[in-house]
This record gives structure tokens, sequence and C-alpha cells, in this order.
């Protein structure tokens, strides 16, 4: 149940304030170079409190790796990697702690569970995407050796949408913007919402270039079904496109079928996969986060004994989800495809002959 | 990878034009009555050439339940069920043997296993979905019986959108449309797209009502996340909403919040979930479907062995998948669900001391 | 709970007097060659009734392919296959309705499913191991184009035990016996037994030459784990050993470690693997069968209201199911191995470099 | 692959002389208390150098829970725990860095994943047994609330067999000898070896009381079957027994056959199952584990250049893994019951209707 993957897998522990969160990766292939600083370095892009845009909280997020690694290489093995908590501050969690937060999970994790762990979230915080980042950088070490690189950038916040796609300029901005000439507006968008005590929803589109045809394993783990599993699966998403997505409603099949040359497919509204397989063409995936839950107005409530009470929160929180949340589907989109990649292997005869030299 | 689910799972096989299609149905509890009439009313519901919205082509779909169900009531065994093929026109297809359909499964299937299998799209075919409505009729047999009913519906085609949502009225109507006002608009943008030799697409809506608190499986069973992956993974699914979905984008998070009550919740912007678990409002899904990729409008294609031809396709065709789609997402949400009820079950030690009477 | 495997699956139904017992093999690779005499001759050895060994009841067990099979070839869809019962003479049970029958799972489905199918085992019945030969047998074939060969042969019946081991002279053997010169003796305990209307136990030997280095997942679906369970499954099975099994218990290191050379292992004492992954050599497995339950001695038993009753059996019963469970040894073995080849696919980046051509 | 169980899972990583090793176990109920004591008592019963009948090698073996617990109590998301590996002696190995020892992996992982990490046997080291003793130690918690006791001892070194069953005798031996009288015999057997540089085997019984009626999945995940790969899988076991095991084969099936009554079943020839599922009965297992491969004398093999050499051992290790191998079988019984427990749940419609309240 906290498990991701079929073949390459990653299971996550860990609650926003204990002792640890961590992840253990497991199917990587023996002899892949593990470069230690690529994975902190997604960890560094994901963290908090890297400008006003986000929470001011600080997690050093620093991730060491206890396994499946020998002289820098992957051994086949689990790798196990752990990010210590340093900088929790329970005490602002004391005033909710037999509070429901509207638009957080601890009604549900209460009423499934029986219990109450109400330091900032637990195990529903969305501190435990620090894991996926870690994991998901494993596996873009992987898919790189075969040519596949993933991007991500935010597309969309409140109303004001990116007109242009530059996902090298994303990575520079604070904001993940994809399109430079929007990104004030944009910027202004959260900050706004921020000043306003509120917070505010956002679109981020992650691609993939590279992938290999023949990607996605019909009927029930097709490659489509599974990226809307990844990204709807993180916290706050609330809405997942492959392609064209919802666009492709108002149009007719004569203007969304991708007709086919000797050279590739003329265009690419199915965003890379026909039947849930992938067919060489770039993997286009978009996800809609919702505003933080967390604001800083005054909510109507209950309490775990089902009295009716004033939310008032403290504390610090992102004002838009959707900018950090794009580190994170490029470590879900990684995680499909280093899966997918695996499952892959064995689908012909002539694979099974080739590897077992027949 | 042909079965989808857990604990309650289906396990699907058989072609579009192969001997049969059918499907196990595994870990169904034992002494649930086992309504024959409902699973077949289900697969009525779905068949095709009911209407001049759908193809011509008939497919009688009877199934026939083979194992784990005696005297009635199912045994707790796997439950298997077979249709047999009786209406495949094979010689329709002779034309596109060697043929990639744009916007189909052909040229991804092709390069993943080698084969082509040109017989109507072989596996890849929308006839596969008549073996989840035969399942999923099972899965709501048991919901049922928990009080848990399911319903869908067609919420648009093309621009045409229902302003209301009336779940009853959708059983009668041959569009399975959600709102009589807008119907006869929406059936004239399906006959329209027909009579251009061209398709359409469309958005369903599915919900569920009496859903227990506690149902999916954080972190990576998620209640949203398998909805998802269940709904993007039906043949021609671009898109998938939880709740307000797309929209939730321009709300702010005073908006969006569902605040609560000690009579539950003043909103359902959520979809009834938090944090991936259900909080016992509605469960609400949009899926949103392309138009049907087979259209008879010469295209541009190629065939297997890379040469540019023109793709005239024959033949018999919904000119708009989503209406016939709707069932098979009751269908789907109704597998998700039994699948959550079963995995939920020993959350807590409560449960399993009240089970096994300690 | 029905399914077998990891990536080649196998997934059975059926109850031995409901209307079809089968199964779906998923996960075989496009491009094999299916026999399907080999398919139908595998279930010919396992069938009752071809000796006075055996149990007079005669089973057709005719098989038929219903998918994932096109013109001749495997296209990489799930195979279902379904064999329709003929021959149930249900009447048999009818004065065992109520009762639990020694030794047999009667007591403890009831007590798990509440449930009495007392048509002749329902489920339980080693008739579904039909479904596992057929199965087998598509295992079989794939690992016979790698060059694995699975053979089988009853070892000892009752205190007689073979001297030699000659797999060509089982396959003649109405016994499947391994050794011709303690055939007899064996052949006379049987009848003993029966005559005395009883049953005896056996123990059935099962190999694999041709095996390549690297089956096996550790840490927990290491290949003598799954092999011990696979065997341990078959009904009536009570021990397995790979190797020397119990006898290493009496050796000292110095005697039971392999040592090697530049030609192999000097012995094969580990039964052909080490730390759970295949060594190339010889894989060899024994499992023990317990005397067939079913006996027409008068037995004390009790009724589903818990009352004493006195079981009297009627019917048709194998004196001795290992027998006939040496076929169903092989169809496991030959499962554990197909999932093994698959599952060791791409546990090398060079594997990956190699299928993906980068 | 590095985890084991459907429901109740424990995933492991480490290696013996990497940084630490450790597991992750899921599944665990909401509401467990989680006696920390209960589990590093579990560890100190299993770790080495504890008398002279075990490796000199000391580790410390101190488990840190790292997640899951809140105020003692499981929350029900999943609990980490790490051991920090303290007292590796790397340089020990150094004589060995290309040699493949007889009779341990490494040959086989060298050839499967084409890495050597020769440091103690990196991954199929023993050590990683200590992660399921900390894991299976969380189940026997679980199961102890429900009334299920585990116990284990060990029943015969080399020839030397107990005459008489003693679980509680067995505590307190530092041999965990379960029969008193023939203890001193035993122990002179390893001493015996150990003196000679040489390994001896042994046989250790298993046993769980309490044990509800009705655990076990048919027909791929009985009870008896996964307790054969749960055994089979502890490194050096070659052979498993349910119940009576081998010695059923020279019974009749009425000498075999446990009568039953109105107050139970008269004898426990079965080891507490039928059918695969438990039948309220003692659940009886017999693991036989061959003799330590580390041995002191020269052996004939070759190192990862085909080249033959001298295997000249150094280094510290148990004459007899049997001896703490009891405690490893323990863990691995409570891993399989915990579990099959949790998969029960719900195999009957009133389960259902119960936990929902319907």
């Amino acid at each position: 149940m906290n498990t991701f993957g079929k073949r390459f897998t990653l299971t996550t522990f860990g609650e926003s304030h204990g002792k640890a969160i961590g992840c253990i990766v497991d199917g990587v292939p023996a002899g892949l170079k593990i470069d230690e600083e690529f994975i902190q370095a997604q960890l560094d892009r994901r963290k908090p409190g890297k400008s006003k845009l986000e929470t001011a909280r600080k997690e050093d997020d620093r991730v060491e790796i206890l396994s499946g690694v020998f002289e820098g290489v992957t051994t086949g093995t689990p790798i196990a990697m752990v990010i210590y908590n340093t900088n929790q501050k329970s005490k602002d969690y004391s005033n909710i702690k037999d509070m429901f937060r509207p638009g957080h999970a601890d009604f549900t994790y209460f009423h499934k569970y029986g219990i109450r762990d109400y330091r900032g979230g637990g195990r529903s915080s969305a501190r435990e995407t620090a894991a996926r980042v870690a994991g998901g950088a494993i596996a873009q070490l992987m898919l790189k050796e075969l040519g596949v690189e993933i991007s991500s950038g935010v597309l969309q916040i409140d109303d004001i949408k990116a007109n242009k796609i530059d996902f090298e300029y994303a990575k520079t901005s604070i904001l993940n913007a994809l399109d430079k000439d929007v990104e004030q507006a944009q910027q202004e968008a959260v900050l706004k919402a921020k000043e306003e005590h509120d917070s505010v929803g956002g679109v981020v589109l992650t691609q993939a270039i590279g992938v290999p045809v023949g990607l996605g394993e019909p009927m029930y783990y097709k490659l489509d079904a599974i990226l809307a599993e990844a990204m709807m699966g993180i916290n706050a998403a609330k809405a997942v496109e492959i392609g064209d997505g919802t666009d492709v409603v108002s149009l007719k099949g004569s203007q969304n079928n991708d007709e086919i040359t000797s050279q590739g497919f003329k265009t690419n509204h199915s965003g890379g996969m026909l039947g849930g397989i992938s067919n060489g063409d770039r993997v286009v995936v978009k996800t809609y986060f919702k505003p933080t839950p967390s604001i800083f107005q005054e909510q109507d409530t209950i309490d775990i004994h089902n009295q009716e009470i004033k939310c008032n929160l403290k504390g610090r929180h992102d004002p838009c989800v959707a900018i950090r949340g794009a580190i994170v589907t490029e470590a879900m989109m990684a995680l499909v495809l280093a899966d997918m990649v695996l499952l892959n292997m064995g689908r012909k005869m002539e694979h099974l002959k080739s590897i077992y030299k027949v």
C-alpha cells in the first residue's frame, strides 16, 4: 500500500514530524552508476523555503544512501535512502490537536485508522514527496542511460496560462514557470493569495522525450492509466490529462487523429501513446493542483468529538503547491517509465533468446 | 497485466474476433447472492446496435457463469464468465491487414509484440470492455448490499454541456444523457458527425453514493489515484477529474475547501475524498473520451513496412464512444470501490478482534 | 489468490462438479509457437482412468484455447483455456452432503467461507490441477525454446524406493516409475492398499536441465522458496526438498559443499541453486504426497452441525495420488522457471541497453 | 522482490557490510501497542556471539523505529526500522575478493548481477535475517493480541534427534534445544565440527498455537505453500515439512487421516491444516538447515576469471546455522500468519456487513 510500481518499485515511509522519512527503491538493474549529487539536486529543487513563493519552513533534506550501491554502482539489491527530519516545530500544531482542518486528510485518516496523528498531517503531509523525489531521481538516472529525458514546469497559476513552453527556462525560474512572459503575473497571483491569507491552484506540465516505442502493458497497466494514477496520487492533484486531454472532447476524429508518415506522426494530440502504449513521440501529461488547503482565514470545522469549532491555522505553508509539485511529477513520471521499461522486456520471444543467448 | 485490483480482482481475456472474451473475478466474498439478470442487463446497456447513435454492429453478448457460484450464491472461489463471439465480420478488416489506422493501437501493438492481429483491433478493441462490465456488475451486487449505489451519464458531447444532472433520466435515454433539455442537441451533434463520416468526443460523469468513510489506501493505492487509473485505462479516455477537477485551479483555498459541520461537509468540491480516502460524501469522477478514431474519411498513414499509404476504413463504428463508455465507467468505479472495501478491512486492531472474536 | 506467478502467471477457476474448469495464462511473450497437441498430451498424462492404479473415474479433459493465440502463435495477450466438465456424478456425493470427510478440506472450506460445496470437493478437488497442467504446458513450450527440459517420476511408494533414476523410463510407465526394477513392487503396494480399501503415499522427483545461471530473485522470490511454495501447494503434498534435502542434516559442510572447477560443479548436493539463484546445474526437487484421504473404511467424523457421525465413502478415487501428481509437479516447476526467466530479464543495465538498442 | 507478504508485508534492505540493514513493515493495523523491548529481545535471541556454539562475531543489532508508531501505538502507516552495522571487519574478506566460496551465493550473484560484492556475502549474508526478526516481532505482537503464540526450537543436530518437545526449555537453552536430555550430545556435535574446522546441519521445529480456523487462501496462497516458501527462503534451508512431513509417505490413508470428533481432531498428522487452510489445531513446520558453507578446510574453487584456485577461508562463522535459524523461523511463521489473518478478513459477506455496519 506504500509501494509504487511492479518491477521498479518505490516503497516510502515516514511522517512529517517523525524521526525520518525515506524509501526503498527495488528492482534497479545492477551496474547503474549512481550520481548522488543529482539525487540531492532533485531534492533541493523540491525543498521548501527557497523563495517567498514558498513556505518559509526550512527543510534540509539531506539524503543518505544506506544500501544497494557499492563503489558507486548499483548491485541489483534494494537501495534504501533516509532523510532525517530536523526542523519539525511540533508546537505549531498543538492548537489543532483534536481538530479536522478543512481540505486536509485529518478527517479521513482519523476515521480510517482511529488515530489522530496531528503533527503536521503526519503521513498525509506532502513532506512524503521528498522520498518520491529521491526514488524518482534513481529512475531518472536509469532512464537517462536509455536516452529518456524528463522535464516539468508550471503551465498555469489561477487563470494565468503559459502561451509558450520552455522547459529550459523553467529550470531557472523560482516558479518553475514555462513561459517567461507570464511568469511575473503568475508570481503576483501567488503573492496576492498569500497576502490575503489564502492560496491558489496551478497546472503542471510534465513531458518525457526519447521514450522507446512499446512501453505500457495492456490491459490493466497501460501507460496512460498508470501515469494518471501516479499524478493523481500526488497530494492536492485533482485532474490529470494525457496529451490534449480535456480539449479532445470538442474535436472531431478527423482533427484529433494523429496521421502517420514514414518519418513519424504528423501531430501529437495523443500525448505519445496509443492504446496505452508509447508510440515514440513525446509523452505529455498535465496535472491540476488545488489551492493549498492550509489557509489563514477562519473556517468552520469540527473536532474529533463532532463538536463544531472554528479553525484558525498558524504555521508556514506554501500558498501554491503546484510550484514544488512540478518536481514531484517528474519523479512520478520517471518511476512509471522505469517500471514500464523493465516490464516491457520479454514481451517478445526474440528478447528472451537474445538475453539467454539461445 | 490483464488483472485489475488487488483483493477484488478482475482478469480479462479475449480478442474482438477470437472465439470468446471473458473474465475471472476473484476475491468475491462467499455468501453473495448473484443476480444473473442484473449482470446481463448491464451488458445489454453496454452492447452496441441499440440505436442509430451507435455502431450498427450487433453483438449478442450473452454471458455464461462457469464457476464460483453454487445454488445462486458465491462460494468464495473465482467466478469465471465467458461471452462467445458470434458476430465477427473478419472480412471487414482484410483491407487494413498491414495498415496502421490513425488514432488506433495498431502501431503500438505491432511494435511492442511484433505481431499484427488485424482482426478489428484484436485485444485493443473496446469489445474487451464487455468483460469489465460483467465483472463490474458483480462488484456492484456486492456494493449494493453495503448500501453503495453507482450511476453514470453523459455530461457533454462536443461543446454541448449538461446544465443539470439527472441520473434517473440517463437510464432511460438512448444517449445516457444527464440533462433532458440538451439531449436533443447532443444527439444532433453525434448524428452530424456521423453524416460527415467523422466522430465526436464526450464527457461522462460517474458517481457513487453511500460510500463508507475510510476507503482508499495511502500512500500508493489512494482512492483518487486508482479511480484515475481505472478511468484513464478505458479505451479512448484522455482526461480524468475528481470532484471539481480542472476547475479547482481558478479557485482560492477559501473557496475550494469543504468546510465541515457536525452534520457533514457543507460542499463537495473534493468529490468525496480527502488525502485519497473517502470522506462519506458522494464520489464524483469525470472522464473525457476522445472522438472515435475510426472515421470514414481518407487519412494518411503507413503500413507495417513503413510505406506511406492512404487509410480508407469500412466497417461499423460508434460515432461517439462516450455514450456506451458511460456503462464501462460504472463498472470500473464498482471494481475500484469493491477492492477498496476489502482492503480497508483490518485497518484497525478492533476490526481484527471483532472478526476473530478475541 | 487464484493466481500463481508474477510475470508469467496462471490464474485458474472451476470446481470439480461445476460447468467447467480452466485458466488464463498471462505474460507469455509474443511469437511463441503453440503446439496444442503437446498441451493435450500433458493433460492426457494427468487424466485419470488410464490404469487400475488410478481412479476408475473417466475425465475426457479436452482443452480449448479461447484467446491469445493467432495463426498458431502467441500474440502477447492472455491465453484463456477451458475444459468443460463432462463426467460429474454428483449423486455419488449426496451421502456426504453435510459431512466433513477426514483428511479433506471440507472442514476448513466450510469454516472459512460458510458454504458447503459438497460436490466432490468443489474447488479443493485435485481436478483443479488439470488447469495447472494446461498452463504449465505453455510454460514448458516457452522453456523448450530456451533449452530447458523438465522431467518427473515416482521415486518412492510406501517404503519402496527407486535405486536408479530413469526419466525416460518413467514416461513409459503406468506408475511414472523412475526405476524399472522396483516398479513391480511399487505397483503391488498401490494395489494392496486399494484392495484393503486404503491408500498409500509416495515421493515424486522433478528435475529441470538446461536452466540458465541466474534465475531466482532474492530476497523473497528465491528459486528454492518459490519451488517449495509451488510443490507444497499441490493437493496432498506434505514435504518438499531441494537437492539433497533432509539428508544434508547429517552431512558436514566439507561433505555438502559443491566444490567448483573451471568445468563446473564437482557435485550437485545443492539441487542446482545457491542463495536461491540457479547455478546452471540440474534443478532437483522432491515432493512428498500423503496417502489419498478418500478411503473406503469407516471413519469417525462430524457433520456441519458438529454431530458425530460415521464416514463411509463411496465413489472412485486414486489409491495413490503421487502417480498422477508427478505430472502436476512438472507443470508447477515449468511455471516457476518461466516466471523466473522473465523476472531475471533486466537485472543488469547491459540487458536494458541491448533490448532498447542504446 | 525484497518484499514478503501481500497485506502484512516486510520489505528488507541492506548488506552485511554496508551502512545499515533494515526493513519497512507495511499493512500493520492501527491501534497495536508496540513493545519495543520485545522486538529488541527477539533480535538479541538471534544475534551472534552469545556462546561458543556460535560465531565469535559480535553484532550489537540495536533496532531503531523511524516511523509508523506514535505515542507507543501503530498508526496504520509503514513502520521503518533500521539497524546500523557497527562491527564489520571488511578486511577479513580481502583474500576472497575475486573468489567464489563453495556453498555460497558468490557464484550465482556474480553471474546474475555482474557484480562481485565480496564483503561478507553482501546481500546474501544471513545478516539480512535480523531485519526479518525485527519485522516478525511486530507480526508476533499483533498475533498475540489474537491469542496466537509462536515457538521454535532445535529438533536435531547431525543425527542426534530430540525425543521430546519442550518449547519452554528451548527458550533457556543456548542451543535452543527442545530436548534437555539430548542437548549435551547435540552441543558436542556442534563443537566437534567446529574443532575439525567443519560445520554441521540441523532441524528446527516451529509451531503456532491458537491459530484461528480459516487462514490460508486457496488456490495459490495456501497456508502450507506459503509457510514452505517462507522457511525454504531462509538462508541454508534445504527442506520443509508440514505436520508429519516426509513420514506420511509410509503411512496408509487410514493411519494418516485425522479423524474428527465434536471436540476436535483426534490427531494432528496434518500439522494444523487441510486443503491449505488452518483447521484450528497446532500449526507444525520443520525446517532442515544445511551445514554452514563457511568452513576452514581447504576447498577447490574458481575465481571470477574462471581460474581454478584453492579456497582457504578466515573470519568468524557459526558452525551450525540451525541454532540461530530457529529464531528466524519464528519470525517467518509470524509474518505468514499475520498476512493470512488480514487476507482472511472479508471472505464472507457477513464480515463485510459487520465491519461496515450494514
